[in-house]
């Protein structure tokens, strides 16, 4: 059984897809970039242990704006289908980083070899 | 180990169990009728695996009022005692429909046969 | 496997640590007393079951604002290592009392004896 | 011209009209009884000063859960008719005690006597 | 001096423009198109009192969430330059139909003719 | 009449009194400091047509935070006393950047000279 931090769409640089602001703090924030960059970045995760995304069993997402949830479901569809992770989907006051409109948790279960 | 999604008292025909608005746009929206709808839907969902509300080993709770929080616990008081699952309940800015007062995600073990 | 209850700094007695309030309802909240006090709660409840903390594998932390991150994340950091378990944390609108500036929900696997 | 402060259903002993908890924390409050009392009480401050409710030309309402609307409107419609105060209405995070479920802030202009 | 009520993109018909939603809830909101008809309607609002939008003085307006500021600013910017009313923007826990990403609330002075 | 928009801590050259952010966006703000800053730049604005803080009839205090009431009014009390202007206090959701814990909005009557 494998269990997957809060995963956002920060880049190992610390840098954030899907993210943009300028100087006085106005943001372009975009939820299917950063929803795709945060399957991926799980799917980074899974793979050091030997798992993928089929093997995603449970998924949380929290996004912090319900309005965001046709964007990130159209990204999520191409990742998963109805077989797919039991998921849960809320929307929460705050996210570690301002720019940040969604991070997923998840658990996977690894197959046996 | 089965994973159940986050649960809300949506009926199959996608209206959902305790909940009216008005043409404005004003809801009158019932927490008692809706935790019992989520309870008796994810029982609905555990049979068709085999298990039942008694193998839940845990609950979690998303509210968006924690004003609600009281008929909550005397419906959740119903169907489980101090035995029952690991709770944690938290209100959340947002479900993903607005007229959703509560949403519950679940984790049962299903009992050897 | 144990699951852990959404756990508080609330305290035998119904008291909360690490918040104070004055007849108005003016609050003093620390959030690094009550990180501190939540980690406890849930080591004890841990080894009622024979465990403790090192078991914890999975950690969703629930604040209510963010930039409680650092004083929580300090006293964290105090108790984990970056070996520690998978962390998600959120802020969410609501805890269920208006003192509570943090609970935990853990997943602790049991090692064999 | 009188500025009216955000005013609530506290009382002058400071307990709050419409607010019931536990020594748990779990509230029991009620809409229409805190509208009343919050129109009540702004009536008092305005007679004061010479004035009373008929004088009011801008009320702005702040709710903390939308779904008290419309029991708030129902209270506020036995006291304004559509020749009313400019009237706005909006859900805030948090007011300044926990208990609270709406507070309104006025502005009225004295007639010449 | 003119008290404008907190004012949506709502139509006559009670429809709201820059608002779409599929039968499951999922919404496409847009903010330039809300709060474009917002300002439209508060200059017929106005009109009606022998007033328009160069007579405003002071604007409070509502946002649901801040990272629609940037599309907000735009439009707003096509009605108001730095000469124009003071503002202040907030974004709010909710306005009254969870379709609405802003409302405006103004303040005019009606110009001696 | 003078109406002063929402004014935060913010300084000339866009950077925040009582906010400091490392590269995580992990945050250390002051909400004393940032109260101390908004009544200064409120009084500037105020200077600049011939008024200052003694003017004020309204204040709206937009906090992010209800925790942080208590500094933000120890802070305010060194500038007003219960004869001062009428005050309404909410915390919002979300003010135009993440580092702001305060805005606040005012009216003003000119004396006659």
């Amino acid at each position: 059984m494998v269990f997957v931090s809060g995963t956002s769409s920060r880049r190992p640089d610390n840098t954030i897809a899907g993210a943009d602001a300028d100087e006085l703090g106005t943001t372009r924030l975009d939820i299917k970039v950063q929803t795709e960059a945060v399957l991926e970045n799980i799917n980074v995760i899974l793979k050091e242990v030997g798992c993928d995304l089929d093997d995603v069993v449970q998924v949380t997402t929290f996004l912090v704006n319900m309005n965001d949830f046709g964007g990130y479901n159209e990204v999520y569809g191409l990742y998963f289908d109805e077989t797919g992770p039991a998921r849960t989907t809320v929307a929460v006051h705050q996210l570690p980083h301002p720019h940040l409109l969604i991070e997923i948790q998840a658990i996977a279960i690894k197959r046996a070899g």
